[in-house]
């Protein structure tokens, strides 16, 4: 039987279908952008593309939002609002008669993590998705936790200040209110660019580019990050943390300020111990670990 | 052999010792104050309760501060600061040829209170010490987690307001800082009452009294604590939580501004799920919790 698996990362904006062999490198790798939102659509496109992969022994899929682990159930995601309790576990195992599990994006890229940044070795380990939102996935002692209900890891929507801006959630203060997407354009506001700007992709150019204003941004962006992981460190004592996301890919501007931080806050003991770093495998993450949790 | 445990609570003012059957039961219980703290006069005290304890087949320790649990040695505990790196594993060991561990005060009453508050059946537990300062455990899956270096479950010190006031540990806005005993003493204060009167046991006596100053005070401290429950949930959707340690004696007082602003902020599904309560076994709860432990 082969020992092929297929992981398979769901967006609001593409879909990412990967096949890996059993060491983990990816044998073919297909992305196609979310045009129709039609979710009928969209699984026949995925199955037409499973069937040139030849054989595989299982799926994973990820997909951002409330997700029925047990079940396989997207129950309803921010990004496909059109989407709403859609069996995905059901669809794919009918069809082509493999296992197949669904999991939430940011258990799958910590899973991922596990596997390939902390090589197993790194039993406990924190995965922090920084995009539009916070997505936190937690590995403990080697294994996925996902909470008693499955809804673990919300460690954006943890509040660092019950006086803080009002987050997307609707709550004041969480995490992702200062550093998600709206957070991040508030900060660089208060720096003097305008929204355009805003955007972390453009200010990661200013940055770089030695504009003085964007770095301090980013030294804001920091500062807030490493409240949330102080509480992680002081919570967890993990082995390591990892980022995924758009926003891990401007790691370098946020690490100095980020250490400092914690150098003047955290607990010496845990802080010393844990790794702190970008992913390697940031893009294909969540369909890597995805691929790997369909294994276990 | 007997099937019998010892458990024993070191504390900055006594000792607990007790003697359990294997239903959990107490057989015996000793206490006696602290007062010398030669550690050499109390371990002697120890052992010589211990030696009218007939046969029993392991022994837990539990204290604060700061363990190394693999060892079984007290590095530090802040209420007893004349005790350095002490060795009670092989203390005991030596002595009694009796299997011996030794773990933090706060992880022990969770362990305790998934034994005997869960029934063993709220495989996701965490427990809360309110006491002079805030301790926590973690029980994750049914197993005491104690972090990769065992300094996991400080959730006294999550930082709740990176610009709040300062906390023992030296950095500001802790959990520990609101609602610990110098946090609720300014709460207090700053709903006019003096110091004297600003501890918990007296605010009680005035609050079951009527008094609406404590009330509210009560009401302020439920607030802080709420945000730490909401930031446990996020994380861990756990089970259920449960309180330890002299605070939770007036957990009445604290519960309806609690569930009030849980049932603001807090996710639905997580919080629907999770049972939040005051310990049945407070008092005894760390030295049986740590004669659990000397079984796993």
């Amino acid at each position: 039987m082969s020992e092929n698996l297929v992981g398979i990362d769901i967006g609001g904006t593409k879909i990412l279908i990967i096949l890996i062999n059993k060491k983990g490198k990816i044998i073919k790798r297909i992305e196609f952008p979310m045009i129709n939102k039609q979710y009928k659509n969209v699984l026949e496109k995925i199955l037409l593309n499973l069937k040139t992969f030849g054989k595989f022994k299982s799926i994973g899929i990820g997909s951002a939002g409330d997700i029925n682990s047990k079940k396989g159930i997207i129950r309803y995601s921010p990004n496909i609002p059109e989407w709403k309790n859609i069996n995905l576990k059901k669809y794919f195992e009918k069809k082509l008669k493999v296992k197949t599990i669904v999991d939430n994006d940011a258990n799958c890229a910590a899973y991922g993590s596990f596997v390939l940044d902390g090589k197993r070795k790194n039993k406990n380990l924190i995965t922090l998705t920084l995009g539009t939102g916070i997505g936190g996935g937690i590995v403990i002692d080697g294994k996925l936790y996902r909470g008693s209900t499955g809804s673990a890891g919300e460690i954006g929507h943890i509040t660092i200040n019950p006086n803080g801006p009002k987050c997307s959630c609707g709550n004041p203060g969480c995490l992702e209110a200062y550093i998600g997407k709206k957070g991040r354009i508030s900060i660089a506001k208060s720096m003097g660019f305008n929204k355009h700007v805003s955007d972390t992709k453009i200010l990661t150019e200013y940055a770089r580019n030695g504009n003085k204003n964007a770095i301090a941004a980013f030294s804001k962006i920091a500062f807030y990050l490493a409240v949330g992981l102080h509480n992680i460190i002081h919570i967890f004592n993990p082995d390591m943390i990892t980022f995924s996301g758009g926003v891990s890919n401007s790691f370098d501007l946020l690490k100095d300020t980020l250490m400092k931080e914690l150098n003047k806050f955290t607990f010496k003991t845990p802080l010393k111990h844990v790794k702190i770093r970008k992913s390697n495998y940031s893009k294909d993450l969540g369909a890597i670990g995805a691929a790997y949790l369909s294994r276990e």
